[in-house]
């Protein structure tokens, strides 16, 4: 039986701020460190090891790996990142305030923006700054590739490439795999593994900092759990879904 | 011109205590970890940035590599671990008192199997738990290629083809590389790159913490410097002698 663990990163700076962060590099706060840190130690408690590690390309879902692999004293695991793994590219909302997108547009539109399948919010001009093509790090992409906003349809299209190209393979060989991530390209995992709808999936609440485990065996899923007790696991998707309704 | 940046990890845990640590998997000191973010600092005031890192796999390297990433912001470069960049092996000496040694069996013993070409230490037994075929990390590698004890020749014979296998390649394509490692395995390269002698090369020390950057066109070098102040690196050097000099 191989191990897949997914793992949310934990709250960052801008998550007090309450802006739309999508590919915008911040980093986690301290409490997002602490998660980190809470589900390193959870998974050495139980024994846990991975041959590898997977992360995107953005420093609060890198760091979170990074503690995680310095608490489980696995810091020479391989550990790859990439663009596909990265959050929901938001648009021109990203660096925006929820709060006053919602009094500007609504709160309907907010939620749409969100959350509908296949809703994309405004899309950055090439022009701005905080477009990915001005950034090193997505220079190796084609320009298809490169985003200017995503929807959460979006995401899942570019995030299933990886599963399939990197990841599966490594779980088929009997890899233990961990991947440290975003919510919504963490979803497009679990939507695939748990074989969720598209009507269902944006209401599918990650919670952050704990563990969500497959026991694989080739690419079917024999179990799936939650490292946690009853009690934190059912505060921490309380948090996920008030986070996720949207009231700052 | 391509830019080639070699750094040797700061002072470890051991260090304090004065043992031999080869393949040891000890941490950094908070003075291996403020050496780190002073090179990371240095690097980023000079506007340097990588495309890709390379480190052992071997915590004090890798924590090293994390470190400077992240004061140069530099977080989503890839990262490579290869065993091929670890420390030479110290064989049946790694946990040792250098002084303990040194009484036992006299300086110039100790003197040879830490510095002479190709004189290698005692070699720990395959039963030994401190062999590396107990250590997940090997797993991959040939029963060949698993160091019982090293020589320095050793050590380069098993670090140089990780330089043209790999790194060299990313240096043609013209990538700017970072290569956090040890005293031994940076020799290696040191030797290869400037031209050193088998019988120079052990008294070549480079300094803990101090970027040495080398600017490359293809495969030859054009200019080599260390990033500090002359001042700064006639410090570093004396010290990093009087470490060599085996006078703890």
């Amino acid at each position: 039986m191989t191990l897949l663990v997914l793992l949310r990163h934990g709250r960052s700076e801008w998550n007090e701020t309450g802006r739309f962060t999508g590919w915008t590099d911040v980093d986690l706060s301290d409490g997002g460190k602490e998660e980190a840190r809470n589900a390193g130690e959870r998974m050495r408690d139980e024994g846990l090891a991975f041959d590898v590690a997977y992360t995107s390309v953005l420093k609060r879902a890198i760091r979170t790996a990074w503690i995680v692999m310095d608490v489980m004293d696995l810091m020479w695991v391989p550990l790859h990142r990439s663009w596909r793994l990265n959050e929901k590219h938001y648009g021109a909302l990203q660096g925006l305030s929820k709060e006053e997108m919602a009094k500007e547009h609504g709160a309907e539109q907010v939620h749409a923006w969100r959350r509908v399948f296949d809703v994309r919010p405004p899309p950055l001009d090439a022009s701005d700054r905080r477009h990915p093509s001005h950034d090193p790090r997505y220079r190796g992409l084609l320009p298809d590739e490169l985003p200017s906003t995503e929807s959460l349809k979006d995401t899942l299209q570019r995030t299933l490439p990886y599963w399939f190209g990197e990841i599966l393979p490594r779980v088929r060989e009997g890899g233990d795999v961990l991947v440290a991530a975003h919510g919504n390209s963490l979803r497009a995992l679990v939507k695939h593994l748990d074989g969720i709808s598209d009507e269902d999936i944006a209401s599918v609440n990650i919670p952050t900092g704990i563990p969500l485990v497959y026991e694989m065996d080739g690419d079917v899923v024999k179990e799936r759990r939650y490292l946690a007790s009853p009690d934190e696991l059912s505060r921490a998707k309380e948090k996920a879904s008030r986070a996720a309704a949207f009231r700052h």
